[in-house]
Formats: C-alpha cells, structure tokens, sequence
C-alpha cells in the first residue's frame, strides 16, 4: 500500500511539474525534466545529505517510467486536465504526507537527532517543488504563501510526539501521515496561512 | 586519444561560460567561476549521484589548470574570440559526444539501469550549461530550445543497442559518441528542433 | 575557542540570510529556510563534494538551535537591526576567515590538492551566500562586486605558503585566518574592487 501511494504521490508531483513548465513555454524536453525534477528532487537531496547512493529512484527504475508515462500523458491530454485537478490535489497531498514520512524514516536509520529527521522530511515533500521553481527562474512559491511545509513539519512533529507511547509503529505512521495531510487540506480549504511578519 | 578530447571539451565548455558570464557583467572571479561550473558541473552532479566522492575534478588537478587558463585567455582575447566561433562549437560538440560516454560507463560500473545511465550521460554532458543558466539567473536554455539533450540521448539508446551486437567495445564508443556529434550537427544545421508542444 | 567563532559566523550568516529575505516578502518559513541554507550551504556542498556526509549540521544539532534562534530575534527585533549592522558586519567578517580554514583542512584531511583545498575554503565561506540569492532569484552578489571570495583564496595561498616554514599549525591558522579578516576589511573599507574587466 504504501509503494502504491508513493507512486501516486510521484504521478501528481509530476504533473504539476509539467503544469509549471508548460506556463514557462519550455519544450518537450524541458517539460519532462522538469516533471522528473519536481517527483524526485526531494528525495535526491534527501540521500544525498545523508549519504545514501546512488539516490534512491536511481535503484528502481520504476520510478522513471511512471515519471515519463506521467509526463507524456499530461502533455497529451492537458487540455484536459482541469478537469482533474481536484484529484491532482489530493494525490499531491497524500504524496507530501507519505513522503514526509519516507523522510523521517531514513534519518532514523542513519542514526540522526529528531529534529533533523523532521527537516529531512520536510525536504522530501518539499524540496522537489523548490528545484521545479528556480529552474522555472521563479522564487520558489513555498517560500512566499504556502502552509505546505508546516504541515511536514506538524506531522513529523507528531511522529516524535507519539512514537513515546505504547502505540504500534505502524500506528503511528499513519497518524503522523493523516496530520500532514489534514493540515494541508485544513490550510488550503480556509486559507490558513503562516503569521503575516510584514506589518503594514 | 579520450583524455585530449576530455581537455579540448572542458575547453570549450570552460570558454561557453566565460561568454556567458560577460553578457552578465560579472566581475573575474564570477567569470571564474561560472567558466569552472560550466566545465564541471554535469561531471559533479554525476559524481555525487552515484556516490563516487570526492568528485571527479577533486581528483585530478589537470581540470582546474585548464579551465583557470581557458577563462584567462578568454578574457584577455575577448575580442577575438569571435574567430574561434566556430572552432569552439566543434570542440564543444565532441566534449557532448564524450561526456555522454564517460557518463554511461561511471552508470554501467555502478551497476545501473540502462535508461538510468543514459539519464547520467547526458547529465554529464548538459548539466554544466544548466547551472551556469541558474546561476546567471536565465531559464536554461536547454529546457527551451537546445536538441543537445536529445543528441545525448539518442547516442546513449544507440550506445546500449550496439552493445549487444559482437562489436568491440572501443567501436560501440566511438559508434555512439559520433551519433551525438552528427545528430548535434545536423540540428544546428538544418534547425531541427524538438516537435513543438504548444499549437497556436 | 574555534567553536565560538564558528557559533558567531553562524549567526551572522543567518542574520543576514534573514536580511534578504525580507526583501524579498518571504513568509516565516521562507525567512527560516534562507537563515538556514545562507549560514550552512557552504559547509554542506563542501561535504557533499568531498562525500563527508552526513553533512556536518545534521550530525551537531548545536547549529540548528543557533540559527533558528537568531532567525527568530531577527525578525523580532528586525527594527533595530541596523544598530547591529556593525556587529554583524565583524562577526560575518570572522566567520569568513574561520570557515575558510575549516574547508582546507577539511581538503586537506581528504588528502586534495592545496588548489582544490583552497577551493573548498572559499566555497565553505561564500557558497551560502550564493545558494540565499538564488532562491531568492537574483544573479549571486558575490559574482558580481564583492572581493569576498578574493579575501578567502589569499587568506588560502597564504596558509599554504606559509605551513611550509617552521612554524606552529596553529600559529599558521591564526595568521591565514587574520589574511581572509584584514584583506575584507581593507577591500570594504577603501572599496577596493577587482579590476574591472569591462573596459568602457
């Protein structure tokens, strides 16, 4: 189960590279790279911080072709794809939620202070749209209005929080994964945002 | 004969970014640096992906003196380097053709993919132009107009056809580095581009 | 004693991440990310490059805390932060001085070039500031006006040159160190620029 949400969460990331890279008139190739960059960047910056090479969808080729297969279809139908963006949204959302998860995982196995396995989480979810933004030449939108990485950072939170008690691991994920993802739906539903720190 | 063409290509790559980087106004050590990024920034983000550290040019002083050299000498000449256009692109088409193929086999000896090691062929030979774009603050131009990436590609498929075929491995090199260096070719002569994605 | 240099370079790297940041309307994240990659972005591509990872922040949480917190004054008293500029001005200074040395001796424990140690002093110093701009979006500040990566390569040359007379490790580190500190200052104070490539 989590395989199948971890590849539906890297069919809607994406998608929504190419959705950016289509805005930036870039052709064919540049709209697959930027599709593969936004579904992988995260999780490449992630091993290689921590030292985990070759990077992960380097080692499953899957990964590649659901990216690609993702990307030409997209491309194909996106006159079309309005019409899905609903669905986009929650794949999207349940990617972050299990891909923070991923994250926090890994920084656990290297052995590494909780905190930071949340910051390696947060990069997971988040990082990949970072890279789509600054090869696109914008300032990457989660910098400027997006709750997206607080809700990372609230579920990786919560990880730490409840794995103390007498719960089963399992468990636990999938609390932490619902926190991320009811965050987000929550923020973006009532346009929650982070504290304004610009007083007019 | 490998290691002259690998110098005459970080040549050309070097000087690529020194052009670029005088459109920017930069001062010498920008000039540097992006002369120095441009030569080695695909061959680093192979290295690091795959895991092989301290990167390549790390490891070998040799790239640093010629990339130093070829930055000075293209300052001081920047007038005249005009006339070596076309002397420059040649050089530069054969480094793709090269970088391609050192990066396929860095890929075959860490064991991956064939679609992955192409992926880190044709990273090699065109993520140097990538960052030096980024740091210059322009969208790639790769994701927008070049056939470069397509050229590796194509050389990296024929690379892991042909090798299948009772060929020496020597010739299958040279076999797939002159596909590169023809289908680049071809392109900027006949202004071939990738099939237009966005009807008017 | 180096640990407490360290510490200050730290914070006056973030403060000045936050300065930036700022200006660009960031929200709370944004302003904590840009802290955060502009006070270690140069210490983590220099792990990275040399394959020390886990990158050194994540292995001493001390760095966390300091940079959070100093993000967090800074946007607290960010109205009074130009009373401070000169401080942070010397502490930034310092930390320049000091991260070069940690960087070539990081090189030098890898058993790299003196050129490449260098290299990677100057990166540990200055790539932080580079990573702030372009996420940010603008062309590196330092590519453009700034004889802050000048100060770090002499503050380097001179380590080298002067760790082959018989004098002690430690004296040879203090007096590279005072050679990246007097040649800012010096460049600051007298608005000494490199020659100007760009003959009008």
């Amino acid at each position: 189960m989590f395989y199948t949400i971890d590849i539906l969460g890297t069919i809607a990331f994406a998608v929504s590279g190419v959705l950016v890279a289509f805005n930036k008139k870039m052709d064919l190739f540049g709209v697959l790279i930027i599709a593969f960059v936004t579904a992988v960047g995260g999780g490449t910056l992630r091993d290689l911080l921590i030292g985990d090479t070759p990077v992960s969808w380097m080692k499953d080729i899957a990964y590649t072709y659901v990216i690609i297969a993702s990307a030409v279809l997209a491309i194909i139908f996106r006159s079309k794809i309005n019409y899905l963006r609903t669905s986009l949204f929650f794949f999207d959302t349940i990617g972050i939620g299990l891909y923070t998860l991923v994250g926090i995982e890994k920084g656990i196995q290297a052995d590494l202070h909780p905190i930071i396995c949340i910051a390696l989480g947060t990069m997971t979810a988040s990082f990949g749209g970072v890279i789509r933004d600054i090869l696109c030449n914008e300032i990457p939108v989660i910098f400027r209005k997006e709750i997206y990485a607080t809700a990372c950072i609230l579920g990786g939170a919560t990880y730490f929080l409840i794995i103390q008690l007498p719960i089963e691991t399992n468990v636990v994920f999938i609390i932490s994964g619902i926190v991320v993802i009811v965050t987000r739906l929550l923020a973006v539903r009532f346009k929650i945002a982070l504290p304004n720190i610009y007083r007019s």
